[in-house]
């Protein structure tokens, strides 16, 4: 049954807010393991305190966990006193159908009962792309052999708990013990109802309604039933042979994260009530409108493969369903198609996401990056509690602000995390130019961020008197608390001279404002200088016998890791060795060095990309899913096009076809990001670093061609790229400029620009 | 009130297998701050599930506890309808006294009852040293100025439970939750209750029974009641005027761990029938009698400062007192004078303790010794998990074998316990030859061990080729997971040296019994010469400029810690900072190079012992206990008399005056060896590294003088340092030979030898 769960994953639907995955509506009684059924809303969470069996001085107490809220999806089908399952019976006609071209799920079967009785069901469930409160579901059944009594049970449950605690997986389990949310009323009126549902210690409170319509076929009689944790409405219906029987079921949550605690409930009935006004084939115009737009926004399409075409597509639906545009909360490293890592938000949405929808939805961007600065405060007090004087320490995971972490060598120990901040509000400034953001919001993280580094490194004699950042953790978790992580050291160096850059910038071009946040950081001049001469003096490790840069000062005195004799069932590594084993050796989960070649291309030259992708392309287990696509936008700058392409094949099937054999846990929203990146950054080599648009594009020798829209600075670009050659063209905005391959190219709206490719 | 906590754990009475915290057995009722009550039976636990909110491959699972067993001290005494108590009326006099001489705990006091009555308490305990299963009472009261109605009550109460795991100070506590020890039988029989008690998880029994009996007086009535978890055997007297009342109560416990548990009852019970027959007096003067021969054995004396011949004589006190002498257990950090650390056997054992055993007491060296091989399955299986496919890990932290560090970086990760455990050995077979234990269980340990050092390093190209360790933790938990750790390194080249040789050296003396192992361990030659070869290759972390040795690889690329601006109150540093703080700098908890130096003297030259000195003193916090000994017996080697002298003090002391402030928590048994240490590997030179005994004796300029006694290869030899002249004195055995200043001086039984000292 692990199939159904990854098609649970695969099959959610979400609007960054309401998270929902593809189980179906009657349930799948019995055995937990063949359906993982959730409902999550991004933000809401328990507080967990950490269990600590040795505990430490600044250890994190408390961690948050996104929770599986009110199961509101269900309907339940009865034929007489035959009800409907998928596990009794015959199931003669099956089809699940992601429509992202419309924005819904479809489930088309023919089901015949124990007792012969043929029905034809035919459910569409969407989560409202305009309406962040709003799911709404149309389930339509039509017995093709029968008539006589056919109940249809419309529910809301409150007897929820998460599933994910309870797995063995260090990925996704924590131990957690018991997540209350717990059913504090039931409002019943007619055909709705209205939960209100609280959690025990983080003392949120949500609103659940549901609002149900028979819109084809007559019921006889309606029933609106509650038990201590639950509401159903049920319509009994004579059904006829072939004569339809619809039902509308509209569900809304609001929680005391938005709304005072009082209203929730009024809230939730007003919007599900409205939308029985509005009825389910206008919601799913309207739905159907916004995907076009997403769809030609994005404008991506791969010909010649239909596979990647459709990955792809796949990826940015995804990815388009996590945003959440509220500045207050993040995109969990799942979205929220699962409970997976607890529904937590990592840097990947930083690193991976951010320069996506940069590219594609700045609005997004914008939104994330808010979101930072609303948790800015518990960074500031978690840099006090790791004895930081200055600045602000973002926790490596977290909902509500504090650091969810417990095991700091791979969790607080990666300091990269302020830096992915930093360079998230950079890209995001590349693509936009937007300085509001950056007066309102940004300068202020940047600057809180970049005083941490200051704190966080010594120059050290035996250095040279280099600037050296000791005891942190990159980005590669196979290695943990080491000296000088060469990622860390170039983000950290870049990161003090984009703050210090910016200081000056903002002090020229808006220095009433940032003489307002100066007094309010009590940034002075004097600092400036300081992250100035540490940006200057940091130390950068290298290798001058192999003209490589080791991952860290103590990586290339380990051995390297013994792969002839690993079993191909040992990997994830992380599943199957201690970590002290994995630590010992020279072994990789991800890019790490190779990820700074990326984000900071233009600190290296190419030859150095080259060897160092040489040297560690073979140790890289990607046993994470960041690291396939890093890899592949390397290899297509360094040339190794195969490689590239490899790489990229992996990431963009990697939930599709399970590469990870996790897919059930939920999908992997920052590879998914990674797929779009390939593509853009690797294959078209779009780059922005320094500010200016560049491309060096190239077509994998697999395909025919493909092509992409960006919106650049107000500007909607489109990219075609074919085997030997390259189209760009201004769909929108003002007259843009950028360079093809190294040459200045100037287009105004409405025109293109082709070039030869060789 | 943490005076009487920390009174109660320098007055803890034991006999390494009951031991009692010096507790009154009247109680301190109310806040559980006043008094930590507790007694613990070595080796008697509950198992625990550790809970890991992010979980890794290999992890410790459960831990083990001892546990706070039956409460057999209780006494109650009531003056008509008041109860005596120290926190009500007024306490006339009051005096404690551990007599170490005689092996007793005294409690003298007068009291004036609210309403005026006054009586004196005399109450003398003890803890049998030569029957292990028993505990005596002699409960003596005289009424001063009343006659009337006095009631004595005496009590089993199994409603007990641990402490420490309610504490907020990360050396001490778990978070654990319920430990359960429940009551499942009572049976009483006259004066006599036998409480039957049984854990949760870990399903060991345990039987407590006491035999009350009124030696002085004549009780009018005596009851035995009991409710569900506690037996009260209460004694009615008429108290007269200057009568004396004494109650003598005997305790006895039994476990199954080493008997069957049906059989405990009667066992428990048919001892203190027997201590009841036997009587107070006999038992106070068995003990006086085993307590004379171990101080005439000791004969430890300081002449001209009684602070340090009682601290030495405490230490040592303490050190006789936890001494199990049964082969299936060893000595909690804390000896069972609390429940610290959870009772868990630590490597401080092996490095601290036996060395002193070796030289007083030498069948429980043995014994201890044997403990290691009785968990040796324990430590195989622990090797597999962390992928090694030959050898032993042995736990860092254990009760019954298994592996209980929760925080592996602090933990598992310290290798060098097997290091420690081999160490032991050579050392006790220095100072005994006795090689029926080497062939026995010395042999199997110290293939075991080795062999996991061959697995666990590698041949390190970047390092020239030589054998290094990687990613370990060395005995300074203020930097973990390093690479080449010095003490590691050179620990476990003379480990994998010893093995070889020993190998060499059995095969050649005993080659019947050598191959008996050989073959059960299926050891080649072949593997013999890749221990020597690691051994020879061994990589030594040196700094070719200081001319020092580093603690680590990357120890001297990190800046010294700041501790001029370092508030006073923030030490121990563990409970002010981080890890990620304290890690990131060259500070160091406790002696780890240093202690190599002591180690393995002959390793180092004076010259470069004194530069290393001189490099970590000054960045040494030692916060731990283990740590001023080290440093004090280096400082007398390497001619820093002041030195020594002012760690000796801090060592000789650290519990009396409660220089860690946390001796409520236990007290320290390491740093207790350390003291004596001090003085005989110290100020008495004295070293048998190598095979062959040396001495190279001053006295501090403080004294006037010192003596102790050691046990070598079966000869009892007196050792007299003056201020100006040092006497050997073989007091027993057969002729000695050993090295004074590099002399040799062979002596006779009965005969003395005089040198100078200068």
């Amino acid at each position: 049954m692990q199939n159904n769960l990854l098609s649970e994953s695969l099959f959610s639907l979400s609007n960054g807010y309401i998270g929902i995955r593809g189980s179906c509506e009657e349930g799948l009684e019995g055995n937990a393991c063949r359906s993982i059924e959730g409902i999550y809303l991004n933000g809401f969470y328990e507080s967990v305190p950490i269990p600590h069996a040795e505990r430490g001085y600044g250890y994190a107490l408390n961690t948050q966990t996104m929770l599986n809220v009110t199961n509101s999806k269900i309907i339940e089908l009865y034929l007489g006193k035959e009800r409907f399952s998928l596990l009794s019976g015959k199931v003669l006609q099956f089809k699940r159908t992601l429509d992202m071209e419309k924005g819904y799920l479809l489930r088309e079967l023919i089901w015949r009962s124990p007792q012969g009785k043929e029905i034809k069901i035919t459910v569409k469930r969407l989560v409202s792309l305009t309406q962040r409160h709003l799911m709404a579901f149309q389930y339509q059944v039509e017995p093709l052999n029968f008539s006589g009594n056919i109940s249809i049970l419309s529910s809301l449950d409150g007897a929820v708990d998460n599933h994910m605690h309870e797995e063995e997986d260090p990925r996704f389990s924590a131990s957690l013990g018991d997540l209350g949310l717990v059913v504090t009323g039931i409002l019943p009126d007619d055909t709705r109802a209205v939960m209100i549902q609280e959690t025990l210690r983080s003392k949120q409170v949500l609103a659940c309604a549901m609002e149900n319509c028979l819109t084809e076929g007559s019921s006889f009689a309606i029933d609106n039933e509650q038990t201590g944790e639950s509401a159903t409405v049920s319509f009994q219906v004579n059904g006829q042979v072939n004569g339809k029987i619809t039902l509308e079921k509209f569900v809304a949550y609001y929680t005391s994260r938005d709304y005072p605690v009082d209203d929730l409930p009024e809230l939730a009935a007003g919007m599900v009530e409205k939308a029985r006004l509005t009825g389910f084939q206008a919601l799913f115009e309207d739905q159907n409108e916004y995907c076009r737009q997403f769809w030609a926004n994005s404008g991506i399409a791969v010909e010649g493969n239909l596979q990647a075409e459709q990955g792809l597509r796949f990826s940015l639906f995804h990815l388009m369903q996590a945003a959440g545009c509220d500045g207050q909360t993040g995109i969990p490293a799942k979205g929220l198609s699962s409970e997976g890592y607890d529904g937590h938000y990592f840097w990947d949405t930083e690193i991976y996401m951010v320069p996506v929808f940069a590219a594609l939805f700045p609005e997004e961007a914008r939104k994330l990056l808010e979101f930072r600065f609303y948790i800015l405060d518990h960074a500031r007090s978690r840099a006090r509690e790791l004895s930081h004087k200055k600045g602000a320490l973002f926790p490596w995971r977290t909902i509500a602000g504090e650091e969810g972490s417990s095991y700091f060598p791979a969790g607080t120990a990666q300091y990269h995390i302020n830096a992915a901040i930093a360079y998230a509000i950079n890209k995001y400034i590349e693509m936009t130019d937007d300085y509001s953001f950056m007066l309102d919001y940004g300068a202020e993280i940047l600057f809180e961020t970049a005083r941490l580094w200051e704190d966080l490194g010594d120059y050290i004699p035996n250095k040279d008197n280099k600037f050296c950042y000791n005891e942190v953790t990159g980005p590669d978790e196979y290695t943990a608390l080491v000296s000088n992580n060469c990622y860390t050291n170039y983000m950290a160096r870049w990161h003090l001279q984009y703050a210090y850059e910016t200081a000056l910038l903002l002090e020229k071009k808006y220095p009433a404002t940032y003489r307002r946040i100066a007094d309010k950081l009590y940034l002075q001049q004097e600092e400036l200088e300081a992250w100035r001469l540490a940006a200057e003096n940091t130390y950068i490790p290298y290798d001058q016998k192999l003209k490589v840069h080791p991952q860290d000062d103590s990586f290339f005195d380990k051995a390297i890791w013994d792969f002839s004799t690993t079993p191909a069932d040992n990997y994830p590594l992380m599943l199957h060795y201690h970590p002290l084993v994995i630590y010992r050796y020279q072994v990789c989960k991800q890019s790490d060095t190779i990820l700074a070649q990326l984000l900071l291309g233009d600190h290296f030259s190419l030859d150095q990309k080259r060897r160092d992708y040489d040297y560690y392309e073979p140790i890289t287990t990607h046993d994470s899913s960041l690291s396939p696509s890093i890899f592949s936008i390397i290899a297509s700058e360094i040339g190794y096009p195969e490689d590239a392409y490899r790489f990229f094949a992996m990431s963009v099937r990697l939930d599709l076809e399970n590469i990870l054999k996790d897919t059930h846990y939920g999908l992997h929203l920052a590879n998914m990001a990674g797929s779009w990146l390939c593509v853009v950054q690797g294959f078209a080599g779009m780059r922005t670093n320094g500010g200016g648009l560049k491309f060096n594009p190239y077509c994998p020798q697999y395909w025919q061609g493909y092509r992409f829209r960006i919106i650049y600075k107000g500007s909607r670009l489109e990219i075609a790229v074919e085997l030997n050659k390259v189209t760009y063209k201004l769909l929108a905005g003002d007259n843009i400029s950028f360079m093809h391959k190294g040459q200045k190219v100037t287009l105004a709206r409405g025109k293109q620009a082709e070039y030869k490719l060789i």
